[in-house]
């Protein structure tokens, strides 16, 4: 696939996606969507890609949908019962990041709004540039909240914060993001991008893989399980086939001879993790 | 319906809801439930309302339920099987607050206790006094957790700070609650109403009440949900249903001409959110 | 019960369990596992305590699984189905934990590794001394969450933070655990276990064990809920329960009195508790 709104690069074990209509302040359309789940499909396929960075290209990270023609979305069907109505494309993307087994590290570069906030919420750690902005507006132009925004936001700033922010839809400074817990780290700008990739070859060179995409996968799904003993099963499940592995014994050498593992087992040699999960596509 | 236990004004866009039994600090009995399950009601149903203040008068926010001549609550039946039991009154109320299509503030001017304090857990912005206090005395009075907040606390501060608050029963400062996030901001007396106010009125003029009303009960719905999917499928009714409003045009329209929007959509011309939720009664 | 691998002792209304093996920082082998389930059994089972205190004799909480001779756990079956696969036994000390009807306090009083910090995943309420670390190094030997972690740790620090803590293995300071909030309070280590002791007592001799037990059992188990209302009927069955209890009218005339209650009531004393929750067990 020929990427014309955003960027892919790989750089050792690190995929970058960036936006990259800065003209637009990274306004994403339609065709933005279906490239952002491309290059998230390819990077979680690719085994020599242990971590994901998402930034922007130019002063913007995102500034949400482009509306420089109204908005240009499906349209359609009965809302009353859903029948016909089209996918909100941002959950789409949304649903794609959720379902990755490699983390997903957001380097918040400049103006996050609307999806391009929203966007963000999937991934597993924001690190922001001082200087960015944040946004959840749609209550400001006549819309809702989309991007499932409404069941992670509540999740990671609690509720109060999210009503706030989501109620007025007022812009907000980094240093409210980062208070509210939205974001991670604030960085000067010029520091957002090598922190971004130092924590990403920290997983990627001391972690072993299979384990990584386990603990991703079972934590954002055990956010919304009743009880513990779902976990519990899962967990004695992950626990059996990482016991039986060969990674193991090299986390428990590596550990004693106090040196950096080197752990063998790529995706392919956990085939139960798609067992698991009917909506995990490999 | 007339009020006793409790004042109900609208000034504007903004209803006002006061305990007004200051010579008992507020304290709420049966008859304060049924006034405010009815001022709620109102708010709601009045398209001039677009966001609701919750106070007290005098010295106390609420003190909490009256016990002047003991706890006189309905009582009988099974609780092994819930067979006859009354239903909590407290969750009566607040499950009346869950279902509001406006954003509800409150405004905690001096002591939130018992029920005083689990009455606001429902309401989407907790401003307090700097001098107001804290309590969730349950086991210090030989009862438990009511008014659903056993559902509401540990999502709104986490679950360690709830068992702290819910298993000592201690009384705790405005400063706690701003720090473990109970309360959004503190005020000096004297700028609680105005701040409550000054909120109430952003809301009310720049945001569409369809699209406050739609994040207001997707966050709070989608709170509960089991997984991301769940919001997805609403949010794609939601986003499709105001995809064709008049509303989102002038969002756009506003927002590109870098003036105030008028939004004209009242909730009656959103009735596909009554069919989303069968328990939300217009 | 002989305990080896731990020592249990009750001290008045308080009974405190400590990792007993010091050589090797307290690291937990199934038989420890057996003991501690033992131990929570036994305060639970006991009226005469009201409170329970874990802690690590020496330098160290717990270290985590002990791997002196690599993982010895049981093994087998077939993690894609789940047959045969063995019960994570870090999973069932958690559970246990899980449906205690005692508050349970951690004293972390040096390193809390792996199942050493899982493990009070369950625990109401974490004190640790400011020289404590902190670890969950799965992904660094290989292995996954376990202990039902993936359900905890998201719903005590939010998801941002269990996962960077989750993906990156990594172990962080005291300090850190308190600023994303794992830890409820850091003191110095010669007050670790007083501060411990005062909060038990306060909670033993100033509240209705029963009332905690509903309490502490009601926000644990609404942690799942999916609406609120499930809350509500619980709730309308525990405070029905409740104002039929002699210590609704102590804990009413105490208060007036302004003098501390005296509560009568055993958990022999509210059946129901046992009928409500199945997998409680007394």
């Amino acid at each position: 696939m020929v990427f014309e709104d955003i960027a892919y690069a790989v750089d050792g074990p690190v995929a970058t996606i960036s936006f990259a209509r800065p003209e637009v302040m990274n306004a994403a359309r339609n065709e933005t969507h279906l490239e952002l789940q491309a290059a998230l499909d390819a990077a979680d396929r690719d085994d020599a890609v242990r971590a994901v960075i998402v930034t922007g290209t130019g002063r913007a990270f995102c500034a949400g949908t482009d509306i420089s023609d109204g908005f240009r979305l499906p349209a359609g069907g009965d809302p009353a019962t859903g029948d016909g109505v089209p996918a909100d494309v941002g959950g789409v993307t949304v649903l794609r990041l959720f379902r990755m087994r490699k983390p997903v590290i957001a380097a918040i570069n400049g103006a996050a709004a609307g999806f391009g906030a929203t966007f963000t919420l999937a991934m597993d750690i924001r690190l922001a540039a001082a200087t960015a902005k944040f946004a959840f507006p749609f209550t400001r132009r006549g819309i809702c909240a989309e991007s499932c925004s409404s069941w992670f936001l509540p999740r990671l700033v609690g509720m109060q914060t999210a009503q706030d922010w989501m109620l007025t839809g007022r812009t907000f400074p980094a240093s409210e993001a980062l208070a509210r817990g939205l974001v991670h780290e604030l960085l000067a700008a010029e520091d957002l991008l090598p922190r971004a990739r130092a924590l990403a070859l920290d997983i990627a060179e001391n972690c072993a893989p299979v384990s990584v995409a386990l603990n991703r996968q079972l934590l954002w799904r055990m956010m919304g399980a009743d009880h513990p003993e779902i976990a519990h099963a899962l967990e004695s499940r992950a626990v059996a086939a990482r016991m039986a592995s060969d990674d193991v014994r090299e986390g428990v050498d590596s550990f004693k001879e106090r040196r950096a593992p080197r752990f063998g087992d790529g995706l392919a040699d956990a085939p139960y993790m798609t067992a698991w999960w009917p909506d995990l596509k490999a």
